[in-house]
């Protein structure tokens, strides 16, 4: 074998992949979106053939003398190449450790477990739930042990969802994040409550979703590339490459605020996968790198920016001009207060910047005691409700608005949630590096996000998945984790909000 | 090989094809329904790749080895595994004489085709999508002397379309059509003319979209396994089997009567592909078996039934419910005569069904010149304009309205529009059959489609793919075809409606 024609193969390979990661997330997409009730038998069907398929290309005989010929030859490479060769192998190391049938029917499941959970939420049915997400639980934790069997296997699920993370950083971080969020909540608590009367009422869908688009074109997404659906759990999804993403999001008619901050959340993700090197497309070096460089991107733009003073001053007459009658009486003052109230809730998407972290550590320790064996899924009701209880101090009414309100677990996703806080964090260290540079201030004030997104776009997302989430912190922070920076950030705001 | 594994492996084929045409058929699907308009080359990329290996799967070594195998071990089949090992090797022989570089590139022609058409048509503008028809006509014509190099090119189209279809039945039934027609229009046209204005008017979409959801209801379809959507142009899709089937409209808010019998006549398509027998699920019996077979069932459910008397006595009262200021003074009785009124017009899916087959006859003398030589892709737009003028009588205003108003070349249908005045002249015939048994008008006038249905399903639904069209109609009607069963049924309403 040349090396010039094992890169041709490598690119080859790649394409092929890149096809069925189209199709296989279509199907899905298509699931969320548009199929008739009925479908997901048929939808589960092609799901397993095809991923059966991809599994055999990935893992073949073939792919892995492919692999380790380049690997072998590493020093012939290109930085892409090199990049590519490295990703694949990771995934071909841990699939081919995964006995094929194992792999096939643990899709099939997770592609059946989303429709039993999408009914079960609507219907607050999680004895439906349960024996599919027990095999959830039993599959991540077989297949952690199939692939380092030396590892914790929640320390390898919180690697695989971001390189590097495990148990001792989450615990030290969110052991940080604790100790100043709990005082300061309590704070805010103990001061007058912010009115958020402004947010609820009643909120047509077609408005909601006019305001919607405006936003995702204000924000800077390319309305050419980036779809907008409607889904029961917003979420982004690239699909074959980053020249078509889509987002969705959910309109609640009472409650204007939910759609339009999913909507910037989601957008976030979506300028990041679409601000890959355009060269990149087709390859595994397309799109964001990792689970907390994403919700680092999500998160800014939702809370840091879209929360922000300067935004909310720009955002307000949109809003009062397609909802006149819902925002007489109302200035910019009241919207800018009413979404960042702090105030312990049900639903982490739903949930405050200061009391979001909080939601996070429950599904952190929940996860965590699943995965050692000291809980079982019968019992993840009654824990969740009692954390929430110890945690936020309220009361869950009913499993609905409680353990079953995330889609995350019914795709599999076991060690995902801590990219959630770990974004945020990332998100207030981006905002002050920044900001020595960037007057975004002003620019929101003006609706344009361009100097931010260039900002973005030249630290982070034009790097797709070529660089490591740690070299990308290294070259956009120079700095490590700091979860002071963060809590800074979240107490400044509370201070003047809610006069601490 | 033992044929007990063979058929095994058989049944394995197809449900990897089925995966490929899922994918493949939702990928088209999206493009048509949700996809930001952007995104095409994008698409194109993934369909090329996956349409490369769907043709290595279906004319790999493997499969010929095992379908030659099971093909010489016919006497040991059941009817079911012989028709299946019958159609793919007919696919096959066809897929083998084309070079795969071809049928790849002509592949991705298509994809991009259906896009450069969907603008070209929004803008009026031939020039623009004619290099790309120019390609698929010589696309079409090169394959057919692959396939079959001593048959005309043109026979060889429309007998794909429809086995057992060529020039000479197709000259031979256009001829008795134009006999009866022409002077019935005429006739009609010398009566005072029917009113329509009641369709006419402002019929806002969301009541138009809640009609065809009712009606799709009322003429039988499972709505958990039949999706509605909106495109440019009305089709039917089935993704994967007919446990997903896919049919969609297109709302003009000037005109109610479109989107309801566009509907009515993919939801006859869909009535038939979804009456398949379920043990034929991810095989090729599944489905309809040929283009006039299928036109058949939607031109009856749209025309026969849907324009009918007593089913419009039915229906009226719910469109007056849903545009009760639109309906106000009208009675069933203007409804009724609206939808049947005989008027030349520019566009065939809007056509009448006395001068419907006026516009396939034009279509067809085209196809036959372009395929014969005699016509060229940039004489087109002039020579169909001429054509409309000659047999219809009407003046072309622009291409919108003329050459590039239907979908069919750009996806490269060449030799399907004779199907439809085909499926015509068939559904007067099953009428005829049916009506020996069932009371159709009675279960009309209280909205039953069911013992309609059951007749159509016991006759044609539930065979699938499993006879041939020629089977198919013997079993149904025990005779051939008969276009002065269809000329009668025209001229007998056409004379109540105009006094003839």
């Amino acid at each position: 074998m040349e090396v010039n024609q094992a890169v041709k193969d490598l690119l080859a390979l790649q394409d092929r992949l890149s096809a069925y990661n189209h199709a296989m997330g279509l199907i899905s997409y298509d699931g969320d979106t548009a199929a008739p009730r009925g479908t997901a038998e048929n939808r589960a069907h092609t799901q397993g053939i095809l991923s059966e398929i991809a599994y055999e290309i990935t893992t073949g005989e073939d792919t892995a003398e492919l692999l380790d010929f380049l690997d072998a030859h590493k020093a012939e490479l290109g930085q892409r190449e090199k990049r590519m060769v490295e990703l694949l192998l990771k995934q071909i190391r841990f699939m081919r450790k995964i006995p094929k049938d194992e792999y096939v029917a643990y899709d099939k499941l997770v592609v059946a477990s989303q429709s039993v959970w999408h009914k079960a939420k609507l219907e607050s049915d999680f004895a439906a739930f349960q024996p599919y997400l027990e095999k959830i639980f039993e599959y991540n934790l077989r297949f952690a042990r199939y692939a380092e069997p030396d590892m914790d296997p929640y320390d390898f699920w919180l690697n695989e969802n971001e390189p590097g993370l495990n148990r001792k950083t989450c615990d030290a971080f969110f052991a940080a994040l604790r100790k100043r969020l709990v005082p300061l909540i309590r704070a805010c608590g103990e001061k007058e409550q912010v009115k958020d009367d402004c947010l609820k009422g009643d909120f047509p869908e077609a408005p909601q979703r006019e305001l919607a688009l405006w936003m995702m074109e204000v924000m800077g997404l390319d309305m050419d590339r980036v779809g907008l659906a409607t889904t029961e759990h917003p979420f982004t999804t690239m699909l074959g490459s980053h020249l078509d993403e889509r987002i969705t999001t959910h309109y609640y008619r009472e409650d204007v605020s939910y759609s339009l901050f999913s909507v910037i959340h989601e957008g976030g993700h979506a300028l990041y996968d679409t601000g890959s090197d355009p060269a990149f497309c087709y390859t595994v070096l397309d799109g964001g790198v990792s689970m907390c460089i994403h919700e680092s991107q999500s998160r800014f733009y939702e809370n840091i920016l879209g929360r922000s003073k300067p935004f909310i001053r720009f955002l307000f007459p949109k809003v009062a001009q397609l909802f006149p009658q819902q925002m007489k009486g109302y200035a910019w003052q009241d919207f800018y207060r009413a979404v960042n109230r702090v105030q312990p809730t049900l639903i982490r998407t739903e949930a405050d910047e200061v009391t979001y972290c909080l939601h996070i550590m429950i599904r952190y320790e929940l996860e965590k005691q699943l995965m050692d064996g000291e809980l079982s899924v019968g019992e993840l009701p009654e824990k969740w409700n009692s954390l929430y209880r110890e945690y936020l101090g309220i009361q869950v009414p009913d499993d609905r608005r409680g353990v079953l309100q995330d889609s995350h677990w019914s795709f599999g996703a076991i060690g995902y949630f801590p990219s959630y806080a770990l974004g945020n964090a990332y998100g207030a260290q981006f905002l002050r590096e920044m900001e020595k540079t960037v007057d975004w201030r002003s620019a929101l004030e003006k609706g344009d996000f361009e100097p931010i997104n260039a900002w973005n776009r030249e630290h982070i997302w034009s790097f797709g998945s070529l660089y490591t989430p740690q070299q990308v912190l290294q070259n956009a922070l120079g700095g490590p984790l700091d979860p002071n920076c963060y809590l800074d950030y979240l107490e400044e705001k509370c201070k003047e909000l809610y006069g601490l």
